[in-house]
């Protein structure tokens, strides 16, 4: 990108360069930071308003902060864009998320500025603790700093690090970057609280009252406001929740004006034990259209800043999300008990219709999966038929509430896990790689994954007709194109559905591979059955085909390592059946960034890459031409 | 039991007869329930200083509500002794948690009253927000009650449950029980704050000073005070912390006066929206010896309440939990970046020594399970060497962590996972039943789980030693008696050994299964290999064994879905060895409560039941006489 509208920005190849500057200049700094920002994302795509809004707290963080031997630790990671920046990545942001370029959220393995990697809410201050702890043992003294948002603060796993951290104190600075958003708005009760307060300019007033109320106290009553001191604060500010977890509280300020944030860093800095300082942003911050409407510009595809985000094509096919939306709507009018449920991603699982359409039997739980589960099942204990839309990495979250709550008491909850598989830019923190060997390995759970949109919703369908629990799992974005209809049939459950007779060998798809599996099986001749269900897996028809073919092979877009292949292999072990099989799958590493399309080529999982690799294993070239991929 | 000391207790079959006793008779009621509680306990066995402490608790919840039509759910159930007894199981709560006794927790499947089955902790606020919101859907007029402990408070969920309910604020009481304690001694920050605020009663007198303050005060502060007035509680009452979240907040009342408790019970429950009631009560309560040492109480064996427990027998043979925290201490003497972490199971992990001998090291992070991973991951990033002492059942509350923040960056953590597959009393709530499934198709994970308590030790030092994350999983309670020497020495990765050459059939055992299959090795002149490594599975050995055998039997402590045994087969495939092979482990249900050798028959894993089961699949009788079991 030409740099001669960012000439101070131009000069920042790592933060201590940044340090070097007069303090003066920075308000300077942050305007061509912005600029170049919005620039560079309005080109590459990517995500946008987080960013935004936190370039002063980024300045004045590695302008305070010595780093990278201070340690400081970003939650979630949208907002890491201009840190990457600033921290020698300024040439390769406009790759970011790309193959070749930076990933989406700080990583470990790409710079010493990412001290921790993540991607998932809610862990900052966890890791930042741990860091904090490591200095002490080492007799080290650095400064430890994690920033969270408002957002990430509603997941437990913040509110368990505050509870731990000020229990033992260790010297550690907390900044909640508090911009009333977390994807889609910010909810829970918390959040409330915090608007509350900060709306109106109440609280500066108040303060400057309070202290005067407090002078002019008689004795006794003073002595006891001395020691209600932190208390008060709770009438004034929304601290008091943070010092009940044993933090000082300060703020809170504006994280827009360097003029107040740099001063206030520095004295924080040069503070010990656990502190929180409240800065209150917005996110989009400097891009009016984001401003406007951070939910849209919350992740971007490239788009012309000046022009802003087109409207999206009405005409445009539907993908999965969108199939689970419309059956969503479908199924609420016609059975009254559904409820949908979503920890705080409205857009991404398609529940925005259904949240207008029918919002008191819509739930945003916030960030909070484990919360998500067990309520699901409340509900379900009910006689309620509740529908919890989550990412398959999400569902990770709340897996001892998926075995506990929903499974061991055989609770029908429907979870509809979007994203299963490789999900492109977002990468390794996001891949829905895991979700069959964590869950068909749980009593009384149904495994199910579509092999096109119109088996989507027949197996949704299927699913919410069940008495126990049951999962749906699609992939992210479009699928071969075989539409549903308006039907809420579903399918007999456990039967798997042969989609071509061939000869020789027989590949057993699950979900996504299945259309591949069928370009393939043109290709060689092969029988293909889209397996439907990974549990109850259809031995039956796995007999017939084993017993009528000669080699098998299993294809998911999941880890092979007790997997739905891995399912195939031990019911042939029960049904004592020896053949050789072949199980394709995901590899055995976290898949890094790129498009869908680029990932599942570089993991063999593309037509292409599934015909090689079993002419490969057949030991023989297949001189047939392959149908286009 | 002879109930003539118990007169009124006998005529209560459920709740309804408890509500038709005059108020005035329910002390004695709760006098005779405490002493009957106490009696059952000693004979059986089982938690018995939180069911004492929660004895008023009780009695006047099943007075002032109309259970089970209102709907009250346990946190976690350790209390739920005393709600048995009140509601039909009063007969049957002598052979609690026997295989053919009530659950220890309560369970859906053995009675209407249990209206949400439990086990780990911090569910019950999520679950009764989802009745209450069903309640609603279904316009039915109910009362919904959560009862959480101050310790289950701690973990996230219930966190997110309280900011969740305070936002769509639905016709929820919850009950604080403060009793100060988990399962330890309760840590975390708001702990103590709820300590420093109830102790020296200095809340009650501050709350009338605070009153005439109030009054006193001149108009515009008044007004001010007014706007403020929730936070003004905050400096008399602990309870800004709740209404920060959106609770309105009561008491503290004392939880063993039911002169307090119930009218204050009574006039909440004609209130509607959030509300929460902070008890406080003593665990152990109207048992001294469990009074002054509530750990030691809060589970027992069978003893004489006139004696009290006996002090443990010093040379009783180290079972896996000691072996662990024997090497805790020697690993951490000889390396000072060894941390020992727990959430909240200081003396069920074995973690009483290290605390001791190294307690700035020592780490506990309150029930807390998924920021106890990402704390280890936190610590391991700065090169220290982080021990997770965790049973297997805990770890599925940190799924994600583990994936995310250890595996996913490759950092060194030891999971030291006790109670790994099957733990008797406590039942299916507890089994560690799923750790090889989940576990093992993670990137960069290593999966290991010893023979004997020697190996136990010897793949700990492996553990340690490794770059990237590992875990060792053992079962509860003792080994088959092979006991460590002093050594730090591990062994080489990835390597099985072959503890026995039979002929025809091969024994691929893990862990606990080992010792079993050795025996019946020897009855059926088979193999037996200790496999040793799940993850990464020695496939040398096995390529080698599979070649010259004509059947393979791979045993384990884990479901067969994805287990362990699922691995030997995904590598047979790989490695294009085809042979009959059985898959042995725990059943695809979830196994109820009983010892652990009557569970270990049940599911046929004990040495005769494996015996019959492979004799049956290899289609033979086998006339040697098997070793003694």
């Amino acid at each position: 990108m030409d740099m001669s509208a960012y000439p101070l920005l131009e000069g920042i190849d790592e933060p201590a360069h940044l340090r070097e500057l007069p303090e003066g200049q920075l308000p300077r700094l942050a305007s061509q930071l912005r600029e170049y920002l919005l620039a560079s994302v309005a080109r590459s795509g990517g995500h946008l308003a987080a960013g935004l809004g936190a370039v002063e707290l980024t300045v004045a963080l590695h302008y305070v902060l010595d780093t990278p031997f201070d340690r400081l630790v970003w939650d979630v990671g949208h907002q890491c864009y201009p840190h990457k920046i600033l921290t020698g990545r300024r040439r390769e942001i406009g790759r970011i998320r790309k193959v070749d370029g930076p990933a989406g959220f700080p990583s470990r393995d790409e710079s010493v500025y990412d001290t921790f990697g993540v991607g998932h809410s809610s862990t900052s201050i966890s890791a930042a603790l741990g860091m904090a702890l490591a200095s002490s043992n080492q007799d080290i003294t650095r400064k430890t700093c994690a920033v969270i948002g408002d957002g990430g603060l509603t997941a437990g796993e913040a509110f368990e690090a505050l509870n731990h951290a000020g229990d033992v104190r260790p010297d550690l600075l907390v900044i909640l970057n508090d911009n009333e958003m977390s994807i889609s708005e910010n909810v829970g009760a918390l959040n409330k609280t915090f608007a509350r307060l900060l709306s109106g300019g109440v609280y500066g007033n108040v303060r400057e009252e309070a202290k005067n109320m407090l002078e002019r106290m008689p004795g006794p009553m003073r002595e006891f406001a001395k020691r209600a001191e932190e208390h008060v604060k709770g009438m004034l500010v929304p601290g008091t929740f943070f010092e009940e977890l044993g933090f000082q509280y300060f703020g809170p300020v504006d994280g827009h004006d360097l003029d107040e944030l740099i001063p206030v860093l520095q004295r924080l800095r040069e503070l010990d034990g656990p502190r929180i300082l409240h800065c209150v942003t917005r996110k989009g911050k400097g891009y009016a259209r984001a401003e406007a409407n951070p939910i849209a510009y919350h992740g971007v595809k490239a788009f012309d800043p000046a022009a802003g985000l087109k409207a999206s094509n009405e005409a445009a096919p539907l993908n999965y999300t969108d199939v689970f939306s419309q059956w969503l709507c479908d199924i609420a009018k016609a059975d009254e008990r559904v409820w949908g449920i979503t920890p705080a991603m409205r857009e991404g699982s398609g529940l925005v219709d259904f949240a207008n359409q029918y919002p008191e039997r819509y739930l945003d739980t916030a960030i909070a999966e484990q919360h998500a589960v067990t309520l699901a099942a409340g509900l379900a204990c009910e006689g309620e038929k509740p529908v919890l839309a989550i990412y398959s990495t999400f569902l990770q979250r709340g897996y001892d509430q998926l075995i506990h709550d929903v499974t061991l008491q055989n609770l029908p909850v429907v979870f509809a896990l979007d994203r299963a598989g490789l999900v492109g830019a977002d990468g390794a923190t996001h891949q829905g790689a895991f979700d069959f060997s964590f869950m068909r390995c749980l009593p009384n759970m149904t495994v199910m994954a579509p092999a096109d949109e119109r088996e989507c919703r027949q197996m949704l369908s299927t699913a919410i007709s069940l008495d126990g629990p049951s999962s749906v799992r699609y992939p992210k974005g479009r699928g071969p194109g075989t539409m549903p209809d308006e039907s809420l049939e579903g399918l007999p459950v456990g039967q798997a559905e042969v989609r071509r007779r061939g000869e020789g060998v027989a590949l057993l798809a699950f979900g996504s591979m299945v259309a591949p599996a069928e370009a393939v099986g043109e290709a060689l001749n092969a029988t293909v059955v889209n397996m439907r269900f990974v549990r109850p897996l259809d031995e039956d028809c796995l007999r017939e085909i084993a017993e009528t073919h000669a080699q098998l092979i299993t294809l998911e877009e999941n880890v092979v390592a007790g997997g739905a292949g891995s399912a195939v292999a031990e019911a042939l072990a029960r049904l004592n059946i020896q053949l050789p099989i072949l199980h394709i799958g995901l590899p055995d590493t976290y898949v890094q960034h790129g498009e869908r399309d680029e990932q599942l080529e570089m993991v063999g999982l593309d037509t292409t890459g599934i015909h090689q690799r079993i002419t490969t294993w057949l030991g023989h070239e297949v001189a047939s031409t392959l149908v286009s991929d």
